[in-house]
Formats: C-alpha cells, structure tokens, sequence
C-alpha cells in the first residue's frame, strides 16, 4: 500500500486521526513515518501538544507500520500502549516514527518515537503490543 | 471543588475532553469517577469506542483525582500512561474510575478502571505516572 | 491447590523463588498474597530490597493467582511486566498481593501490590499480562 | 569508566548481578552492552532463562549506560521497568543493549533489548524510566 492509500485507511478505520489530519508520509517494511499537523484544538493552555492527541498518534503510526507487514490486511489489534513523556513539544506539527520489534502470529509488538517537526530530540516514546484476532472485519 | 467545578476545570485544561463531553461525576480524597458519553465520531468500525478516547478519558480521570488532593492546585503533569485493553466497549457512555496510589512530592501514581456504563467487567485499565513541575500556570 | 502446594509448585516453576525462600501465604479465587523473607543477598547498599527481587516475587505471585483460577493448570506464560517503584522498603521481609482482574482465553491481565511487612503503604505496584501457551508442559 | 570498572561497580551495588555473575562488555555514550552468562539456577524447567533474571540483567544494562554520562557518579534510581517477553530465549547466555534516550535533571529514560547471544532476534524489550535522588550516596 502506498503511503497515500495508507492515510486514507487510517483515517476511514480511525475517525478520529481523520479529524485531526493525520497524514503516512512514508511506509515500508514494518516502518512508518506520520504526521499530526498542528491545530488549536489539540493544544493544551501552554500551548502545548495534548497527551491524548500523542497517544492517538502513536497508535495510527504502529497500525500503519503493521499493515505493511500484512498487505494492508487487519490481524490484529492494539491489546496494550505505554508512553513516557519525555519533553513537552512545542505548537507545530508532531512526527511519529514507529517500528514493528517484533510481528508475531499471536502478539506483535513495537516501538514508536514522537518528535516535533523540526526538532532532533523526542518529544515521547510510545511501546505498544498488538492481539491478533481471529476474523477482523473492519478496524479503527 | 464539587464535581461540575472540576468538570470545568478539565474541559478548559484539555479542550478535547470539553469536545468530548467529558463529566466528572465524583471526585473526593484521591478518587474520582467520570464519565465519558457515547459520541459517534469517538466510534471506531465495529461500533467501539477507539483507543485513543479512552487513554484521552483516562489521563483526565487521574488529572481530577489529584486535583482532589490539592486543593484544585495544579502541582504535576502526565510522566507515563500505560492501558491495558481488556474487552471491547460497547458501543454508549464509558465511565472511568480513578484511585491516587501515591502522591509524592516529585512522583505521583495512580491507576484507573475503565467501564462501559452499565457492565461491571473492566474495558481496560491505566496505570499512570505524574511528574511535580516546579512553577505551573495553567495546565491541560 | 492449598497454600503449602502453591508454595511447593512456585519454587519448583522458579528455582530463583526457592532459593529466596517465596511463600504463599493464601491463595484463592484469582486472588494470592505472597511473603518473600528478608535475605541479606538480596538487598542493595543502603539496605532496601533490590529491584530485580520485588521484580520477580511480583512475577510469581501472578502466576499462584493464576493458578488459582485454573485449578493448577499452567496455560500461560508472563507476556509483559509493569512496575513503578513508589517507596524504597526498608531491610525485612515484603508481602506481595496479586489480583487477576481478566482471565482470557488468550490473555489474562493483573495487578500485585507490594509492601514491607507491618507498613500500609505499597513500595512498588506492578501489572502484568499472560499469554495462553497451547500446550505447556512444566513452566516457571 | 572502563567496562571492567563498571563491571566492579555493578557488582557491588546489585549483590545479585554479582551472584550471577552479570559482566559489562562495552560502556560509552549513554550505551552498554552487558552479559549474564548461563547458569543452571536462572533456568525455568524447559530450559529457558527466567523472567526475573531477565529483568535484573536489563536494570544493571541500563544503570551501566546511565553512568556513562555521569562519569560514574550515581544520581538517580530505578523510578519504573516495563518488560516485554518476545520469545523464550534459549539456555546460553544472554546479551544486554542499553540505551539511554533522555538524561534529564529529574528523570531518564531509556530501553533495552535483549538477545540470546548469537541470535539476532530480540528475546525481551524493556523501557525504563530513573528519578533523580537528592543526595545518593552507594546504590544498587
């Protein structure tokens, strides 16, 4: 799947990343890279990105970086997610790097890091396992 | 604060959960009970509730159980958020039950259960982890 | 499975268990409280239990909860650990309680709470989740 | 330090890590490589290395790469670890990567992955999270 086709089955399967624009600016081999833009209704007073709108990130970035690995066929779903906040990102775009550690054929299992756009150091950094289900229609 | 204070609180410290409709319900001596009502665009295929509303319902869950604790003074920020997801919400409202473990003066913890309104079996839980920041004005 | 069988399966599945002298205290219905002795091997400079100990008398007190629940049936295997260290406990020995909160068929789920004996206030809380193994023949 | 240093230090403050005989091989940078060599009693029946040595090895990993970047002073412990089993290593020894992703004033946070050694497949990963400690003075 392209990283165009990717967007869109993202934000059709999570509604939510679609409100926000989430966009798959790359994918490929059990990697994906994505971007959040930045909108004043994900901010915090501060101005700050919010902790949930990180969180809804890093989950769409590992579900992409899984159906890579799938031929854009649903397995599984996220049985688990972890962040640690590491410094607060300023205003502006959000970048999402997630790697699979491991695909398996019950539990697979990644990592994802976030990074303001523009910036070197992580903003977050996301573990997250996934469930394989035995007939998955449809999936956000 | 009473409850509809701290449901103010929260909606204006992270719009989201002001978009969301979140409600605090109860809240007192490092505890509190909200609620999340059903939202269409909170759904994902299938007709659950997504993950990322409910990390998002949890997060502030523990935000108002700490405000409990201090007299509405904001003293720390979400460190880590770590969800275990147990069985898929029904579609309806989702209530979060929130319990401070530890408040310490740099570090604390707690965790939260997770419901679909009306069920007495746990979607997911939360263990949560927030860090004191020294001078904190305004927070969401 | 009596307390006194529990403790004698627990140290046989965790030859490091039996060396640091584990006991079950009680154990029922998803539910098991354990006892790990002080041992001069096990504690850091400074005089506090070491991590890696609380780490695996939290490990298998899951699994004396678990059993519990299967009639002494190992269908699972430790999928992933969770703790947050809250207090260092002083010298002496440390009581472990642990709860199944979901019993799955493919994944089960819960939290052990620890403290030093005599103390009401937990030194560490942990959760953790267990992966079902199709056919498992001894485990520790 | 040198890795035979560290190895000293590691020893001494975890009397465990001692016992079993945990040796740094590398140390720079916020990076360390260590190795728990194989020994019969950190064996689960079946053969494979226990989870709680697992989660020993990945605490001294990660405390080593921290010391890197302090020039050996101690200045934080373990706030929290989070491991993830990934595939039942088998007996032999197994390797420790450490990484430290954030040194701040208060917290750090890294990860570790661990390998049987000669096998290029991940056996556990863990993330870690190390509060700051006033005045520390001897740790483990």
């Amino acid at each position: 799947m392209s990283p165009a086709e990717l967007t869109e089955r993202v934000r059709t399967g999570v509604p939510l990343a679609g409100a926000w624009g989430v966009e798959v600016l790359e994918a490929a081999e059990g990697r994906a890279l994505l971007r959040l833009p930045q909108r004043d209704d994900l901010l915090r007073p501060g101005g700050t990105v919010s902790g949930p709108a990180l969180m809804g990130l890093a989950d769409v970035a590992m579900w992409a970086a899984l159906l890579t690995l799938t031929e854009g066929r649903d397995e599984s779903l996220t049985a688990s997610l972890s962040i640690t906040f590491l410094r607060a990102p300023p205003p502006g775009a959000v970048l999402a790097e997630a790697r699979v550690i491991k695909k398996g054929r019950t539990l697979s299992y990644g990592e994802v890091t976030l990074r303001a756009e523009g910036s070197a150091d992580p903003c977050a950094h996301v573990t997250t396992s996934w469930a394989a289900v035995p007939r998955l229609s449809g999936r956000g």
